[in-house]
Protein backbone atom coordinates (compact mmCIF):
# COMPACT_ATOMS: atom_id res chain seq x y z
CA UNK A 1 0.00 0.00 0.00
CA UNK A 2 1.44 2.93 -1.30
CA UNK A 3 2.02 5.80 1.72
CA UNK A 4 0.99 9.65 0.59
CA UNK A 5 2.00 12.46 2.95
CA UNK A 6 -1.07 15.30 2.33
CA UNK A 7 -0.15 18.87 3.55
CA UNK A 8 -3.28 20.74 5.44
CA UNK A 9 -2.75 24.51 5.04
CA UNK A 10 -3.63 25.76 1.93
CA UNK A 11 -4.65 21.65 0.57
CA UNK A 12 -7.19 20.98 2.90
CA UNK A 13 -7.86 24.22 4.83
CA UNK A 14 -8.44 27.16 3.26
CA UNK A 15 -5.64 29.93 4.72
CA UNK A 16 -6.13 32.34 2.15
CA UNK A 17 -9.90 33.08 2.81
CA UNK A 18 -9.12 33.23 6.62
CA UNK A 19 -5.99 35.94 6.05
CA UNK A 20 -8.33 38.27 3.70
CA UNK A 21 -11.27 38.67 6.02
CA UNK A 22 -8.40 39.00 9.44
CA UNK A 23 -6.76 41.59 6.45
CA UNK A 24 -10.35 43.82 6.24
CA UNK A 25 -10.97 43.33 10.01
CA UNK A 26 -7.35 45.00 10.57
CA UNK A 27 -7.08 47.29 7.82
CA UNK A 28 -10.75 47.82 6.73
CA UNK A 29 -8.89 46.97 2.98
CA UNK A 30 -10.96 44.28 0.62
CA UNK A 31 -8.83 41.90 -0.88
CA UNK A 32 -9.67 39.41 -3.76
CA UNK A 33 -8.13 36.32 -4.31
CA UNK A 34 -7.39 37.33 -7.97
CA UNK A 35 -4.84 40.28 -6.88
CA UNK A 36 -2.83 38.13 -4.48
CA UNK A 37 -1.97 35.56 -7.62
CA UNK A 38 1.37 35.43 -8.04
CA UNK A 39 2.46 37.26 -5.23
CA UNK A 40 4.09 34.87 -1.80
CA UNK A 41 1.60 34.89 1.30
CA UNK A 42 4.40 37.89 3.08
CA UNK A 43 3.78 39.97 0.06
CA UNK A 44 0.05 39.51 0.19
CA UNK A 45 -0.54 39.60 3.61
CA UNK A 46 2.22 41.79 5.65
CA UNK A 47 0.81 40.79 8.99
CA UNK A 48 0.69 37.31 8.17
CA UNK A 49 2.88 36.26 11.03
CA UNK A 50 0.76 37.91 13.32
CA UNK A 51 -2.42 36.55 11.96
CA UNK A 52 -0.91 32.86 11.94
CA UNK A 53 0.30 33.17 15.86
CA UNK A 54 -2.84 34.63 17.15
CA UNK A 55 -5.19 32.18 18.87
CA UNK A 56 -7.65 30.47 17.03
CA UNK A 57 -5.85 30.87 13.86
CA UNK A 58 -5.82 27.70 12.58
CA UNK A 59 -8.82 26.03 14.56
CA UNK A 60 -11.31 28.38 12.57
CA UNK A 61 -10.20 27.60 9.11
CA UNK A 62 -12.61 26.24 6.82
CA UNK A 63 -12.14 23.47 4.36
CA UNK A 64 -10.67 23.24 0.94
CA UNK A 65 -14.36 22.43 -1.12
CA UNK A 66 -14.19 19.17 -1.87
CA UNK A 67 -11.30 17.49 0.18
CA UNK A 68 -13.47 15.78 2.78
CA UNK A 69 -14.92 13.13 0.58
CA UNK A 70 -11.74 12.57 -1.56
CA UNK A 71 -9.29 11.90 1.74
CA UNK A 72 -11.77 10.05 3.23
CA UNK A 73 -11.26 7.98 0.23
CA UNK A 74 -7.63 8.10 0.07
CA UNK A 75 -7.64 6.92 3.28
CA UNK A 76 -9.23 3.77 2.41
CA UNK A 77 -6.56 3.06 -0.47
CA UNK A 78 -3.18 4.04 0.68
CA UNK A 79 -1.59 5.10 4.17
CA UNK A 80 -2.70 7.93 4.75
CA UNK A 81 -0.45 10.60 7.08
CA UNK A 82 -1.38 14.11 7.45
CA UNK A 83 2.21 15.99 7.57
CA UNK A 84 2.12 19.93 8.81
CA UNK A 85 4.66 22.41 9.55
CA UNK A 86 3.30 23.60 12.79
CA UNK A 87 6.64 23.56 15.26
CA UNK A 88 7.13 27.28 14.03
CA UNK A 89 3.86 28.65 15.20
CA UNK A 90 3.50 26.71 18.64
CA UNK A 91 -0.17 27.94 19.25
CA UNK A 92 -0.89 25.60 15.74
CA UNK A 93 0.24 21.96 17.60
CA UNK A 94 -3.01 21.52 19.45
CA UNK A 95 -5.65 23.85 17.35
CA UNK A 96 -4.52 22.04 14.39
CA UNK A 97 -5.09 18.60 16.02
CA UNK A 98 -8.23 19.66 17.37
CA UNK A 99 -9.39 20.53 13.45
CA UNK A 100 -8.24 17.50 11.50
CA UNK A 101 -10.26 15.50 14.95
CA UNK A 102 -13.45 17.47 14.05
CA UNK A 103 -13.25 17.58 10.00
CA UNK A 104 -11.35 13.93 9.21
CA UNK A 105 -13.07 11.83 12.28
CA UNK A 106 -12.12 9.11 10.52
CA UNK A 107 -8.47 9.53 10.69
CA UNK A 108 -6.44 8.47 14.04
CA UNK A 109 -3.71 10.05 16.08
CA UNK A 110 -1.06 7.54 14.57
CA UNK A 111 -1.89 9.19 11.10
CA UNK A 112 -1.13 13.25 12.37
CA UNK A 113 2.64 14.64 12.36
CA UNK A 114 3.41 18.14 12.70
CA UNK A 115 7.19 19.26 12.36
CA UNK A 116 9.15 21.58 11.16
CA UNK A 117 11.10 20.90 8.06
CA UNK A 118 9.38 18.56 5.48
CA UNK A 119 12.74 16.62 4.71
CA UNK A 120 12.55 14.52 7.47
CA UNK A 121 9.17 12.57 5.87
CA UNK A 122 9.58 9.21 4.05
CA UNK A 123 6.43 8.46 1.95
CA UNK A 124 6.05 7.74 -1.94
CA UNK A 125 3.37 10.39 -2.61
CA UNK A 126 3.56 13.99 -1.18
CA UNK A 127 0.77 16.72 -1.93
CA UNK A 128 1.40 20.40 -1.14
CA UNK A 129 0.67 23.61 -2.04
CA UNK A 130 5.01 24.89 -1.19
CA UNK A 131 7.78 24.40 -3.25
CA UNK A 132 9.99 24.25 -0.29
CA UNK A 133 8.55 21.30 0.98
CA UNK A 134 7.95 19.08 -2.48
CA UNK A 135 11.78 20.00 -4.15
CA UNK A 136 13.05 17.83 -1.64
CA UNK A 137 10.84 15.02 -1.55
CA UNK A 138 12.23 11.63 -3.39
CA UNK A 139 9.01 10.21 -4.53
CA UNK A 140 6.15 11.58 -6.43
CA UNK A 141 5.13 14.90 -6.03
CA UNK A 142 1.41 16.67 -6.58
CA UNK A 143 1.86 20.79 -6.27
CA UNK A 144 -2.01 21.87 -5.00
CA UNK A 145 -2.36 25.14 -6.75
CA UNK A 146 -2.94 28.27 -4.40
CA UNK A 147 -2.70 31.86 -5.21
CA UNK A 148 1.24 32.22 -3.97
CA UNK A 149 2.40 29.77 -6.73
CA UNK A 150 0.15 29.87 -9.24
CA UNK A 151 2.12 31.24 -11.59
CA UNK A 152 5.15 29.13 -11.25
CA UNK A 153 6.30 26.64 -13.26
CA UNK A 154 6.08 23.34 -12.00
CA UNK A 155 8.99 21.75 -12.69
CA UNK A 156 8.41 18.10 -11.91
CA UNK A 157 5.88 18.14 -9.59
CA UNK A 158 2.30 17.25 -11.29
CA UNK A 159 -0.09 20.63 -10.62
CA UNK A 160 -3.82 20.01 -9.50
CA UNK A 161 -6.15 23.10 -9.21
CA UNK A 162 -8.96 21.39 -7.46
CA UNK A 163 -9.35 18.28 -5.04
CA UNK A 164 -11.60 16.26 -8.14
CA UNK A 165 -8.02 16.31 -9.78
CA UNK A 166 -6.33 14.96 -6.76
CA UNK A 167 -9.17 12.13 -6.89
CA UNK A 168 -8.62 11.20 -10.99
CA UNK A 169 -4.65 10.89 -10.17
CA UNK A 170 -5.15 8.47 -7.36
CA UNK A 171 -8.01 7.17 -7.06
CA UNK B 1 25.64 14.65 6.67
CA UNK B 2 23.60 11.62 8.30
CA UNK B 3 20.61 12.15 9.48
CA UNK B 4 19.51 11.23 12.90
CA UNK B 5 15.87 10.62 14.25
CA UNK B 6 16.23 11.08 17.89
CA UNK B 7 13.01 9.76 20.65
CA UNK B 8 12.06 12.10 23.59
CA UNK B 9 10.69 10.02 26.25
CA UNK B 10 12.90 7.89 27.70
CA UNK B 11 15.95 8.66 25.79
CA UNK B 12 16.58 12.53 26.99
CA UNK B 13 13.24 12.88 29.31
CA UNK B 14 12.71 11.07 32.26
CA UNK B 15 9.30 9.69 32.32
CA UNK B 16 9.65 6.85 34.70
CA UNK B 17 11.33 9.12 37.83
CA UNK B 18 8.13 11.30 36.93
CA UNK B 19 5.86 8.29 36.89
CA UNK B 20 7.30 6.80 40.14
CA UNK B 21 6.45 10.45 41.74
CA UNK B 22 3.28 10.47 40.57
CA UNK B 23 2.32 6.65 41.40
CA UNK B 24 3.67 7.99 45.11
CA UNK B 25 1.16 11.33 45.25
CA UNK B 26 -1.71 8.98 44.10
CA UNK B 27 -1.48 5.33 45.53
CA UNK B 28 1.56 6.24 48.35
CA UNK B 29 2.96 3.04 47.42
CA UNK B 30 7.01 3.54 46.27
CA UNK B 31 8.46 1.73 43.76
CA UNK B 32 12.32 1.28 42.71
CA UNK B 33 13.33 1.45 39.18
CA UNK B 34 14.85 -1.93 39.84
CA UNK B 35 11.23 -3.57 40.76
CA UNK B 36 9.84 -2.13 37.19
CA UNK B 37 12.58 -3.98 35.00
CA UNK B 38 10.82 -6.54 32.56
CA UNK B 39 7.74 -4.51 33.02
CA UNK B 40 5.65 -2.71 30.70
CA UNK B 41 5.47 0.78 31.36
CA UNK B 42 1.56 -0.26 31.70
CA UNK B 43 2.37 -3.23 33.76
CA UNK B 44 4.57 -0.84 35.85
CA UNK B 45 2.09 1.93 35.99
CA UNK B 46 -1.78 0.92 36.05
CA UNK B 47 -2.75 4.89 35.78
CA UNK B 48 -0.03 5.78 33.13
CA UNK B 49 -2.88 6.93 30.76
CA UNK B 50 -4.22 9.27 33.40
CA UNK B 51 -0.44 10.31 34.27
CA UNK B 52 0.36 10.97 30.41
CA UNK B 53 -3.18 12.90 30.18
CA UNK B 54 -2.56 15.58 33.14
CA UNK B 55 -1.79 19.13 32.85
CA UNK B 56 2.49 19.49 32.75
CA UNK B 57 3.34 15.87 32.88
CA UNK B 58 5.25 16.57 29.73
CA UNK B 59 6.43 20.22 31.00
CA UNK B 60 7.94 19.06 34.37
CA UNK B 61 10.14 15.89 33.08
CA UNK B 62 13.69 16.17 34.23
CA UNK B 63 16.73 14.64 32.06
CA UNK B 64 18.49 11.71 31.59
CA UNK B 65 21.57 12.50 32.57
CA UNK B 66 24.46 13.79 30.63
CA UNK B 67 21.96 14.34 27.60
CA UNK B 68 22.22 17.93 26.99
CA UNK B 69 26.15 17.88 26.44
CA UNK B 70 25.79 14.52 23.77
CA UNK B 71 22.90 16.30 22.09
CA UNK B 72 24.43 19.70 21.27
CA UNK B 73 27.66 17.40 20.00
CA UNK B 74 26.14 15.71 17.77
CA UNK B 75 23.76 18.82 16.39
CA UNK B 76 26.87 19.91 15.17
CA UNK B 77 27.93 16.89 13.56
CA UNK B 78 24.56 15.31 12.19
CA UNK B 79 21.60 16.71 10.91
CA UNK B 80 19.31 16.18 13.79
CA UNK B 81 16.06 15.85 14.19
CA UNK B 82 13.76 15.24 17.38
CA UNK B 83 10.76 12.63 16.85
CA UNK B 84 8.38 12.18 19.29
CA UNK B 85 5.46 10.12 19.34
CA UNK B 86 3.04 13.13 20.42
CA UNK B 87 -0.36 13.17 18.59
CA UNK B 88 -2.14 10.09 20.82
CA UNK B 89 -1.42 12.34 24.22
CA UNK B 90 -2.68 15.72 22.75
CA UNK B 91 -1.65 18.15 25.56
CA UNK B 92 1.73 16.75 24.87
CA UNK B 93 2.41 18.63 21.88
CA UNK B 94 2.75 22.38 23.31
CA UNK B 95 4.32 20.94 26.60
CA UNK B 96 7.14 18.99 24.76
CA UNK B 97 7.85 21.82 22.24
CA UNK B 98 8.26 24.10 25.50
CA UNK B 99 10.27 21.55 26.90
CA UNK B 100 12.64 21.17 24.06
CA UNK B 101 13.52 24.83 24.02
CA UNK B 102 14.09 25.63 27.70
CA UNK B 103 16.73 22.35 27.83
CA UNK B 104 17.66 22.44 23.84
CA UNK B 105 18.04 26.11 23.12
CA UNK B 106 20.35 25.60 20.53
CA UNK B 107 17.39 23.78 18.38
CA UNK B 108 14.90 25.14 15.78
CA UNK B 109 11.25 24.37 15.32
CA UNK B 110 12.88 23.06 11.92
CA UNK B 111 14.34 20.07 13.66
CA UNK B 112 11.16 18.86 15.90
CA UNK B 113 8.64 16.54 14.85
CA UNK B 114 5.48 15.02 16.71
CA UNK B 115 4.21 12.17 15.33
CA UNK B 116 1.98 9.48 15.65
CA UNK B 117 3.47 6.29 14.30
CA UNK B 118 7.20 6.99 13.35
CA UNK B 119 6.97 4.73 10.20
CA UNK B 120 7.10 7.55 8.42
CA UNK B 121 10.76 8.83 9.49
CA UNK B 122 13.38 9.11 6.89
CA UNK B 123 16.58 9.28 8.41
CA UNK B 124 19.79 7.00 8.69
CA UNK B 125 19.94 6.71 12.94
CA UNK B 126 16.87 6.30 14.90
CA UNK B 127 18.06 6.57 18.64
CA UNK B 128 14.80 4.99 20.53
CA UNK B 129 13.95 2.94 23.61
CA UNK B 130 10.78 1.35 21.98
CA UNK B 131 11.29 -1.66 19.55
CA UNK B 132 8.10 -0.88 17.89
CA UNK B 133 9.29 2.32 16.30
CA UNK B 134 12.87 0.89 16.14
CA UNK B 135 11.69 -2.36 14.34
CA UNK B 136 10.33 -0.43 11.28
CA UNK B 137 12.64 1.64 10.41
CA UNK B 138 15.35 0.59 7.65
CA UNK B 139 18.43 2.41 8.86
CA UNK B 140 20.53 2.07 11.67
CA UNK B 141 18.94 1.55 15.26
CA UNK B 142 20.29 2.52 18.78
CA UNK B 143 18.14 1.05 21.02
CA UNK B 144 18.04 3.46 24.79
CA UNK B 145 18.15 1.11 27.73
CA UNK B 146 14.82 2.02 29.98
CA UNK B 147 13.07 -0.76 32.72
CA UNK B 148 10.35 -1.87 30.26
CA UNK B 149 13.38 -2.83 27.78
CA UNK B 150 16.00 -4.28 29.88
CA UNK B 151 15.68 -7.88 29.80
CA UNK B 152 14.71 -8.38 26.34
CA UNK B 153 16.84 -9.27 22.97
CA UNK B 154 17.99 -6.13 21.42
CA UNK B 155 17.82 -8.22 18.11
CA UNK B 156 19.38 -6.11 15.01
CA UNK B 157 19.28 -3.17 17.28
CA UNK B 158 22.50 -1.60 18.97
CA UNK B 159 21.51 -1.40 22.61
CA UNK B 160 23.14 1.47 24.93
CA UNK B 161 22.85 2.12 28.41
CA UNK B 162 23.82 5.70 29.12
CA UNK B 163 24.61 9.10 26.87
CA UNK B 164 28.23 8.42 27.50
CA UNK B 165 27.66 5.28 25.17
CA UNK B 166 25.98 7.03 22.59
CA UNK B 167 28.59 9.56 22.25
CA UNK B 168 31.09 6.65 21.89
CA UNK B 169 29.49 4.97 19.07
CA UNK B 170 27.87 8.53 16.91
CA UNK B 171 31.52 11.17 18.14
Amino acid sequence: MKRIALDMDGVLADVYNHFIKMHFEETGESLTIEALEGKTELEAFPHIRKHVNSTGFFRDLKLIPGCQQYVEQLNQQYELFIVSAATEFPLSLSEKQIWLNKYFPFLTWRQMVFCGSKEIIRADIMIDDHFKNLDYFPGETILFTQPHNKFADAGRHRRVTHWEEVGQILL
